[in-house]
């Protein structure tokens, strides 16, 4: 009877340390992260009640992801078990001019290999008044777009608040593919939230003009985005976020919510970036915190984009930061002043 | 135009640290492992030239795998790059009463893919003078079993010597289909390398009365296991280890050679284990350095126990041991006085 | 309305790693521990719903430990927060004639400075089957003392089973008044847990001529202190656990139970020890969990002692030892031999 | 009979590695730290003869601090041994946005529990030339207030310069009892040392407009601020540290010194943070260093924002700073190329 | 037969981790590097057939040594094995304004004291291309500036094309000794590569107006010291690196490359430094790269500098980069947006 | 005027983690040690005021050296700096049958080439009441053979005690040379120390009949062999320390003490090790630790014995044992019960 569900896949990350590469040392930093999984720690981070549905295998890895989630008191009581294995990803920190890199191995996984009965989604959904999921779920197996599409239905059906972060990945499907699919799921869905290049990868939609890597952001361009996706899926809401990629160590950080036809920009970040994988989640999280506590647009797109932006100074995919933290960045401005 | 080849599997073996149990800390130690590329590595070390066969991805894990080889000395201009994943095993290690504990995760795994056409055995056995594989290769799937008939029928041909370990893995495949795909291997097979329950578990054929547990030795159980293997598949020879396991921090170890009717003994050594995986492959290391060099069954007996009775106080699967280490153990009895 | 409830202090641990001694590098390996969440903890892990109850305080500290403890799926929620700190102990891990040494940090512990009305014990002991309590906890304060009075009192009213451990510690106490305020708990206790020597200690119940030193066992002498305990108090079950100290790092392990005028002795292990901190809380645990799902002593003393045998492989407090490995251990006899 | 000491607490510093937080890993790194012992060893760096006072507990981890300290040639022979347990003090390094944060440990502690008689001030500060402090020494306790007038009111007899950071900490206590307490102190002291708010927290002497968040420094406040406080106290110098924080990873940082009726202001650096804990700590400790050795007020104002300045690129409280590279600093203007 | 040959020390380098100070923790990070031999691992990486030249002592360091290089794939049948030890350096990693210190342990030096008879030119360069020297091999010993002449004139005799990177070291010796032996090297150099000071190091051509600590860099006057060099020494073409330094934390970086009297510059990268040694190496393996496969000045100065861009953000000597991120640099323009 | 100075080599340490071998990870433990060192810290932590003297560069890692000398309270005030280089030592540990390794890189160190000049015996000697140095000091070169004579000279002629463990190291010097050189320092020695071989390797006295390798000991034969080197050079004491080498995992360590005609034996214990360089060190710190305060000799053999016996289970060439310690073993006789 969580209040709050994501449904998706968790895999296990294994990293080298610090900006070594892969195998350079013997040793791999091995923690848990997917985007849904995220989504679901950082709202129990915030005092939430989120529960976190996904197929994992039986075993000693799968079980580790499991305490690692119930470590943070995420609900792990709706999580299926079984299949042969569990995806993987290799992660490694970029800097400078030398790029993260995301290497997967996702094949076989439990999840993609989920069957339609495995899940129960009106014993799943019972009392849920928020569900999301993200464009990776449905990517992962012609099986997950059927599965994330009754996910949605059913939740849509007990009237919870549906919310779909875009999320395109080029290695999982072609845009024509997803478009199909992901138009399936937009028909569920309230709050739509993409980055500066879903819409075009996915819809077809583009913000004209926009020089995603020149770091400058052009407002006009953006709420246009929105208001083309509003206009075809009859979104509540459409949030963007605008990542200026100055470096794999520098970027600037902000976002726009749009709705009711009306577009709200957040303050912009200057981040110095610890780990940015799980930015995007971290800002889903603090958006639905916002939202479903009853803020307004203004409050909403500060709140998410203030958690996601001190996400970035968090190692690892989940976003570690309580409540007190953001509001403390709302206030201060991001001085970062030592707290004692 | 290496010397000897070894044809197998090679995995990422993902460790966690001393004692610990999978993801009790956020690290793991990751090396490399597999029976095949165990011996080619031992074989290195001691100064021979090897080269290993198997089939990798060809990206930044797969890279990893081929690095640690080369950084050997081992040839791995044969191996061929392509497949979508390789094979992860997660290993802890056991104390006292605790067993280590070996968790695969090889489904979907290059080699178990890897296609007949995908090894052209006239030029990679071209000047091999030994070729040696174990039962877990041709385990790997259907396609291996034939690949592995090939690269035997093959290498015979070449007139090289074909060593084999028999290596039963219940987790693989039954005793039943084992003792059909490996009965077609031994047709190739020169000289038979078996564990305790080896023989048993895949053609049916058992040392009466021996108590594995109880860390006893039957001599005569073991001579007699390896007549009949000798006269159903006509080897050469048959080398059997003999694993007195008083708990997973204390074995005691040894090994028989038989041929031509005759059987030896080697010394048992009481060995503190620092990690037991791999001991068996040291042990062929062992077996094909000495007879490869001309040695007797004695001298090669004693060398190939004494060269795995120090793998066991090496970390990781690959046989670190330089030929005056085995060489001084086999003078000095084992005392472990520091040399300075 | 945890079936199993534990209830005492929870401490940070902190060891340096290794056997290296404080200090001798600049890491510490922090985990937490404490007698009865090692209870709580080890019962989860075998599957059984257990709860623990302390008092920790309200700062990143105190979240580090309710976070452990969820991430094993041990209900935290009738932890009570609040207090200044929360006790730390050091602990350097012993070699061979070389002790482990305990160091504590206990002064002015949430948990030592807690109030009975810290404490609503209706609420916590609602549907509870089985309280366990330790020496430990009365020893922390006189408040404590109460306080653990109260509890004991309330789960025997609530028709739970209640366990005690006397665990004496001489640093917290003197003999007179642990005998003076464990009396009082004795009269609600139904299973008595002790080692070899804190009849004496406690009680001045002593085990005639066993020479604890020598690892030789007096099993005459340990069935007179469990009669003569009984007689006193009236237990149902008395349980000893016989611990043969070669040194620090060989012990002997074995344990006794008595019941209804009988005594049953489990088979002795010879632990290779890894850390022995917990050894004795495993034992509980398996006691508990073996009594609570119907065993008779038999396989209780043998199921407990299998399990707090395998505690002495893991490291830090907390008994990381699934149901399965028990009963492999106690099917195999603990050969120790690879599990692949 | 050392020329400078230093007089106050000496904690264990626990922090977990790099960027993350607290329990996100198993490993704390352990330190030591604490203003006025961090001045004491910033000295000894220097080469100069520095004796730090404060009282440890018999135990190892006081020990271990008096190790720590001993490396560095820090004359530890006036330190008193007793007390219960040692002050600790948990802390996370910040990033970006993300401040770092400082969590104490410090109830019963050893110092706060010193009583007047176990300080022999005749005999700690005989020979001494410079004795300095800091306003958390006289927070700890009542009882520590007063030795520290004692111990300033002595070194003053002795001949001694007197010199105190204000250092105010507002969780050791409240601006009105600092105000109070710090009064007294102030009648010793010959060099006053203060942050950008130190003197507006403690005496209500306050900077008119300065936007500490913003990174921009008001010339003229901070010379108002130095000048009343002058007036009111009849200090010899005072020293203002100016540090404009723009994010948790990166300062600008300078220092004014004002005395005669005159202020110097400091050359300022764009500090990028490794640790900017004990920043205030070596600017006090350049401080002494330059005025003992008779600098003029223009050089000991560069020379102590130097060497803070390169404090803020060290791991861990302690300056492991030398001359020379202080003097590099000076001579180069800080393009850190390689030294080689 | 190797395609390239570089020749010179490599040494075994010892860092403390992080931005710690030499002994402040107990590890050091153990690797191997040294200008000639980072060239061979560098073009490996690129996938080039590269050869590395030294002498080795045959003992476990020389042979570890030997097994990092073999790793990559670089040929190292042509080291000379012997002598008594292999140089070590200690290198601690700076940050903001404390500078990266490099502390040199050579004496006594297999390759400091190897003899012109270690090294059989016409065997070693039979089949190269291209031979690679730095001004380190020459200093190292008078024996070793014959011996760096022998190599020199040999290749130049086989038709190799024959780079030297000045790579002037003050430790090593004085810029008169420098100038005379380097003299007689330039006569068989095709190109040379130096730093912004080392023409006037090495040569006593100076760029007029330079401000190397400034960051400002001085197109006219790189271009007068290229002309110089070319018309002193008849070279094909002269690189000059032109690096900014900012801080040790932040650098500009960028290149001149001058050849048949015109010179072309390199695009200007703002570097956040994760490791800056062997940067110049790395540009002298991009520039090898480039021009050996047949690019023009154009694309081999912006190739090199691209390269040696992303070697900052390596840990280590060895520039672990591959073709493609150099091309994905180049064709981006480094924001560093994540790969996945 | 340290009452107790000890005079050698202290060199570098570095050893790979655990069980691994040299650069099987990239990390090295980085500690210092060498006998007379190793004696000095010992005392120290006993409790003594011990000097070390020896000869550092005054670089980094001398001056680590110094700081870990210091941090035990050795007096460091004697050791001279200069030189080029410190002494570094590989060292591999050992387990089963595999022994320990050590690899010396003692060319050019500081102390091998240092001058007679260098020490001023009058100064370093000043209130000595016992002098202690061992076989390797001499053996380090020609000129430190000389100084090693002059100094024990000088410690006589002040009255002295002197004390010299022979420790013959192959690597160092042939039997011939060190025979010569040893009966020279024989001529100002009190106590002898030596182990079961070296006074056959240095002076041709040999213990009929020992087993070394069996672990049987041959109490006549000792005798004999005291009484031998009592009779040739007139000492007061000989000890000499017993190993019997089961494995490079478990030894028996016990030792003998004989003077005025009488041999007394100490008890033997059975160790399981942690790391055994630096037991005989300790057991010549224990001797001089009870010789000093008026011991008998069999109080000193036990407790000469004990100290070393627990040295085994530390990490490191340094004995981290305090006196409490050592008297619990004493009288508990090693049971290595938890410390509680």
């Amino acid at each position: 009877m969580a209040k709050i569900v994501t449904f998706g896949e968790l895999m296990l990350r294994l990293s080298p340390p610090g900006y070594t590469r892969l195998f350079q040392t013997n040793l791999l930093e091995a923690t848990f992260g997917g985007g849904e999984a995220n989504v679901a720690v950082a709202l129990a981070n915030l005092g939430e009640d989120a529960a976190f549905v996904t197929k994992l295998p039986d075993n000693a890895v799968g079980q580790g992801a499991v305490s690692e989630l119930r470590s943070f008191g995420v609900d792990v009581t709706k999580i299926v078990r079984g299949g042969s294995r569990m995806g993987v990803y290799y992660c490694e920190k970029g800097a400078s001019q030398r790029s993260s890199t995301v290497l997967y191995d996702r094949a076989a996984s439990a999840i993609a290999e989920a069957k339609k009965s495995d899940f129960d989604w009106d014993r799943i959904l019972e009392g849920c008044k928020w569900f999301h999921i993200t464009g990776i779920t449905p990517a992962l197996s012609e099986g997950m777009a059927d599965i994330s599409e009754d996910a949605c239905k059913a939740a849509k059906a007990y009237g919870a608040t549906v919310s779909c972060d875009l999320n395109f990945r080029k290695k999982l499907w072609s845009s024509q593919r997803a478009g199909q699919v992901m138009s399936r799921l937009m028909q569920y869905t309230d709050i739509c939230v993409a980055n500066e290049e879903d819409a075009e990868k996915v819809f077809g939609i583009s913000a004209a003009s926009t020089d995603i890597e020149g770091g400058k952001l052009d407002h006009e361009g953006y709420i246009e985005v929105a208001r083309q996706l509003t206009e075809r899926f009859g979104f509540k809401k459409v949030a963007i976020t605008l990542r200026g990629s100055i470096s794999a160590s520098d970027n600037n950080w902000a976002a726009m919510l749009y709705g009711g036809g009306k577009a709200v920009f957040s303050k912009q970040y200057p981040v110095h970036i610890v780990d940015r994988v799980g930015g995007g989640d971290s800002f889903c999280s603090g958006l639905i915190y916002s939202l479903i506590n009853g803020d307004d647009d203004r409050k909403a797109i500060e709140f998410a984009t203030a958690l996601s932006c001190l996400k970035h100074s968090i190692e690892g995919d989940f976003c570690r930061i309580g409540l007190q933290e953001v509001e403390g960045l709302l206030a201060s401005g991001g001085s970062g002043r030592i707290q004692r």
